[in-house]
């Protein structure tokens, strides 16, 4: 029968600034006697991507401009975290009192601008952690390092907590993606009976993602990383980028 | 290492009007010499529940009103199965021409009131499939079907494929639930830095919902029925219900 697997991996210490994920997980991986397959998927939380690349900034360090007070003071937020979510923000499209709904510059739509405040270190005071810069090409560089080291076709998808309009709760989603197909795309094709499918396409990488964040996050340790194995990626050159559905057809705005 | 395992169940037929899905699976299940064991949670597809609920509707049997006769005119759909969607949704959030995006009765947003025109038998003529009346009081009697044939405990998720507002694709999402907490709330609890965790809650079901429903989706032939085992079920008493986002609280009304 098909099966599709889905592994933590242990002992990812804490990650910092410049610290390099391909070591760090292959070394993980030796430590738990896991060997990368062909086709496995290697999903691996935005927060450790975005730690690795100096995207924890400092609120001390921020200036908040008018706007940002203004919003700040609507939504009684910190000024300074608003600032960095308006900087990472194309648009502010819902904000009430302990809510701003942006949508990211990179075209994800959910809260705070996917800047998250949980889990990040305090010595140097209260930190922010942005999404990386380009997570597409963070997932490449990841991808390509661990294909070198182990000498495997693999698929790399960098995933996120998501928040949804009319469901609560959280679920995982793909914010960066290297090496298979993000998007099933039937449409044309013929179901069972010869009827044409006319609207089936199915977002892969987002129902991948959602599962591994799951298996992740209910772990009693941080466990930030995760193989998904049985699901072979297919033909690259797709990108979480092709997720983002066109602001023309945006019926929410 | 902790590990999650999805497999899909082969052996389902077609399913029709009044049969036993409790027999129908355990059949499919001696079939392919599985067990269920403690703990496994079977996601069944909506569309195989609905059928077996008689909820297949011939179009030629509907009588459009003079409101699905304007919305299909204005949409270029076909006016039953307006009627159907309206007869459904308890409001119409969105509509252009291909696009018809509703509340359904259940409080599920999405296109065409999760009615489903692919693969559907068209012996008697053009049909429709609508979601099961119930989908929760469903996934508890499959639960409790399944449970007394098996003597063990088991979860039971009804699945649909949703789409969403802001990315391409969709993905599996719970309709119905039996046997397990949907939402894991960890909001109050701590992080592992001792901050407050404000927000954050998972969606469980939802999560293995998309993973599942794309392992079904991904086969050659229809498998609608997967087993996930490793995500053991735990206090019963929530259902899919507890998902719906309240409407107080909805901002892209």
């Amino acid at each position: 029968m098909p099966q599709i697997n889905f592994t933590t991996l242990p002992g990812i210490p804490l990650v910092k600034d410049g610290d390099d994920l391909v070591e760090i997980i292959l070394a993980a991986a030796a430590q738990a006697d896991l060997t990368f397959a062909d086709g496995d998927i290697i999903v691996i939380a935005q927060k450790i991507v975005s730690k690795a690349e100096g995207r924890l900034i400092r609120l001390a360090d921020v200036t908040p401009s008018a706007a940002a007070v203004a919003l700040a003071k609507a939504t009684e937020k910190d000024p300074a975290l608003v600032q960095l979510i308006l900087d990472e923000s194309s648009v502010v499209m819902r904000s009430k009192p302990g809510v701003i709904i942006v949508r990211h510059r990179l075209g994800h739509v959910g809260a705070n601008a996917g800047i998250d405040q949980s889990n990040i270190e305090t010595e140097e005071g209260e930190c922010a952690l942005l999404l990386p810069v380009d997570p597409d090409a963070s997932a490449k560089m990841l991808q390509q390092g661990l294909q070198a080291a182990c000498g495997v076709q693999l698929g790399v998808l960098i995933g996120d907590s998501l928040n949804r309009p009319w469901r609560l709760g959280t679920t995982g989603g793909a914010i960066g993606c290297a090496g298979f197909q993000v998007l099933n795309d039937q449409r044309g094709g013929q179901d069972m009976f010869g009827r044409e499918l006319k609207v089936t396409m199915i977002n892969r990488a987002d129902s991948i993602a959602a599962m591994a964040t799951l298996a992740m996050g209910e772990t009693d340790e941080g466990t930030p990383v995760a193989i998904v194995r049985g699901y072979a990626p297919d033909a690259d050159g797709s990108s979480a980028a092709d997720i983002m559905r066109p602001l023309e057809e945006d019926l929410f705005q």
